[in-house]
């Protein structure tokens, strides 16, 4: 048992250790004896009552839906500007970010024969719109994407294409990938091949009549045609309507609107560092959310934990070494705008971004710590997954992560990263739903996760070397 | 052990049994060897593949949506027409009943300030409409029914009443009744408080953004104002909005309309009786439904258990002594129309109604039978129910069932009834929501439902005494 692990084991068992000045290192380990206890002291305090849980109580009754863009983007940058000051960080601020400005109408759609229904559909996020007339076509089937894209030439010459398998549940969100390829690349291949409009089964793993949307990505080589999603209720009774072998008309009405680019904002917000407060160690969540929720689980939990891990940082009596920054990333959902741009405008720091992380999958509890870090520094890492194993988290193979979706594009350019794997074994059944809603948050669940932000930031912020091979 | 209890647990076991003519009697048992063998087959051979599915799967898909008086009542009406012939019904007819049409229109329910939202509520049944102009105005708030009713005179005055309770989950239902009653009796009791309109959280067990419909009723004495439930998640949402302290407005529109009286029809398909044809032993589910869902629990589930079980027992080699007459029910989400016009119709062939039930609660598996006949007649129930047994069904206590919603006007008439109790613990999940579709039902839970009407409908119909005290 090295000096390090003894010093974990101790902390976590609740041996008492010696008091000193703030966090002195002690010889050649990692962390001190001191730097254990009061990281073993953050993740303790964030199981008892971390705080996050009311932060997402306050963002979901205040705000609400918050679309990139939508009048519910500004109120969620005015929410987090005053939020990050009434928990008292150091220094608050906004960098803007040009986003896409798209605009979901009403929309409609029913099968008009052989059997009228109407049924449960969203518009794809970024959809063209059908103008309120709305368009009507044949449905033509296609279990899976690659069964469209295996199709011959014009096999949906003018119909409505629909796309129909299920996404299968996993608790890494293994899933998801398989079956999002529909709804990211089905539109523009259904154009490909002749159609006039896509509808795929929502991506999500629930049964309930509450359907998904997302962004699709429309492609520079098709023509632009509207896509929505049905419930998975809804996709079962379609499919069951196809089973009888008569032909499907299908009126799909999707009155949205492309606006001009506009501006949103990520917001910052730091605790300062006490020795080295240029290097930082950045942590946060997505503030944009779809609009169909109240973007709970994607992304006000996220803001909670990693606003409340870094809070609970600034309550201790002395700053880590390094600054902590917790940014609320601007439009997401609708394409990375805010980590991209900050990527851009940051290109010339990135030496100063000591390591990344983001908490964008839901609010279930930690199960895994992955690191994406030059391979000397996995020991810190380890040393960190020391204080972290207790709250049931796993250590993660690979280091290949990139912290999350924002983080994505620093860690590109050489930003080491570190993934907190959240359990999505639930996420999917309400991702991108109106069924994302404060309802479905367990505040205990909140604590575990702000408790492993808590003890990875500070143990980051107080390391004395770095996560990207460069010396001490 | 008496003889009667010798043959039900040789059948059960499998012992074998001596045929003979079609079910002759044994002396002074009740059932003889050949019944209880038979009524062990038809157990089986509905746990194997009772059919009951299928006919689900048809009128969900065919038909969906029927709320009385609309074309998907029209719809159904048919379909049912056609399902009974092409089951193999000896007999299939109509009867006319008279019924209120009211139809919904388009809603929307929204917080206009502290925190601008949209909410999803829908119209309860019955409820008079706003005009599309809507109506706005402060939310006053009472957590119960009983708050409301102990308010001031005026207390409401010129404001929407907010009833929120949440109605408790149980396998027997019993959370329904004190919940249900803010939906019945809350929008004239608002009404009386001077209110002008009434939400209440939806009358469910669930947590999904598909609001609880349901019939209310208006008191003669109150003006009739509009009526809406909030889901549940919005329910949470409003409340944790009234908790900052600040007066919420809210605007709701529901663009409802009341028609004159219209004409449906109950559904009947008997399998006529060998001896006594004129007696009819009388099971049924109800065929209108909600018109947010496909009326898959409530009642498509009710209507193809006790059609699936009238077949299975059509399909023996011989009919039973007496009638199995099988009856869709109009309108019964509306008021019981079907129910009490049919009890006046035949008002004087109550005697020749021998017992009655009606599968009305979901698609759970049945766990208890309860009797609602004369004392003298409980040992034929028990004889039953010893057949009932091995599909996990309880002996229920009390002696005073009526069957179900559609039986109870002729069993306060004096027409015996007994209840196959089915398992509601997630039926008030789905009860008058969109999410009642297909995908929620189980094949071989309606199977074992399909097994104990059989079990029942063919013991009562080859008995030969009767249910309410007259001698044999």
């Amino acid at each position: 048992m090295n000096i390090l692990k003894f010093a974990a084991v101790a902390a976590v068992v609740g041996l008492s250790l010696s008091s000193g000045a703030a966090f002195p290192h002690d010889g050649d380990h990692i962390f001190s004896r001191e730097e254990i206890s009061a990281a073993v002291g953050l993740r303790e305090a964030a199981l008892e009552n971390s705080g996050a849980y009311e932060i997402l109580e306050s963002i979901t009754t205040e705000v609400g839906p918050r679309l990139a863009g939508s009048p519910g983007d500004a109120a969620a940058v005015a929410w987090m500007i005053a939020k990050l000051n009434e928990l008292g960080f150091d220094k608050v601020w906004t960098e803007p970010v040009e986003i896409p400005h798209w605009q979901r109408g009403a929309s409609a759609g029913r099968v008009l024969s052989p059997f009228p229904r109407e049924m449960q559909i969203t518009s794809l996020g970024l959809s063209v719109g059908t103008g309120i007339q709305g368009l009507s076509a044949e449905i033509i089937h296609f279990e899976t994407y690659q069964d469209l894209l295996d199709a011959p030439e014009g096999a949906a010459e003018g119909k409505i294409v629909f796309i129909s398998n299920r996404m299968e549940r996993a608790r890494d969100g293994s899933g998801y990938g398989p079956a999002v390829i529909a709804r990211a690349m089905g539109p523009s291949e259904a154009a490909r091949h002749g159609a006039v409009a896509l509808l795929i089964r929502s991506i999500g793993t629930d049964s309930h009549r509450v359907p998904h949307t997302g962004s699709l990505r429309y492609a520079d080589d098709a023509p632009r045609i509207p896509a929505a999603a049905l419930s998975n209720p809804d996709a079962d009774i379609l499919l069951n309507m196809l089973g009888r072998g008569q032909p499907v008309r299908f009126e799909l009405m999707l009155d949205n609107q492309d606006h001009p680019m506009t501006t949103s904002y990520n917001v910052i917000g730091e605790m300062t560092g006490s020795e080295a407060p240029d290097e930082v160690i950045i942590i946060g969540g997505h503030l944009d959310s779809w609009d169909l929720g109240t973007g709970a689980i994607d992304d006000g939990a996220g803001i909670a934990i990693t606003m409340a891990a870094a809070k609970l940082i600034g309550d201790m009596p002395t700053r880590p070494r390094r600054t902590i920054r917790m940014v609320g990333w601007a439009a997401e959902e609708i394409g990375l705008w805010g980590g991209r741009q900050y990527g851009v405008a940051h290109a010339d720091e990135i030496a100063n971004h000591i390591i990344g992380a983001e908490s964008d999958f839901g609010a279930g509890q930690i199960w895994r710590f992955t690191p994406g870090v030059d391979e000397g520094a996995l020991d810190v890492m380890r040393a960190i997954h020391a204080v972290l194993a207790p709250l049931g988290i796993e250590w993660g193979e690979g280091n290949s992560s990139r912290g999350g979706p924002d983080t994505s594009a620093m860690a590109a350019a050489g930003m080491p990263a570190a993934t907190l794997n959240q359990d999505g074994t639930y996420y999917f059944d309400l991702h991108h739903t109106a069924d994302d809603t404060l309802d479905k948050v367990s505040a205990a669940d909140l604590n575990q996760n702000v408790a492993a932000y808590a003890v990875f930031a500070f143990l980051a912020a107080q390391y004395d070397g770095y996560f990207d091979g460069r010396p001490e």
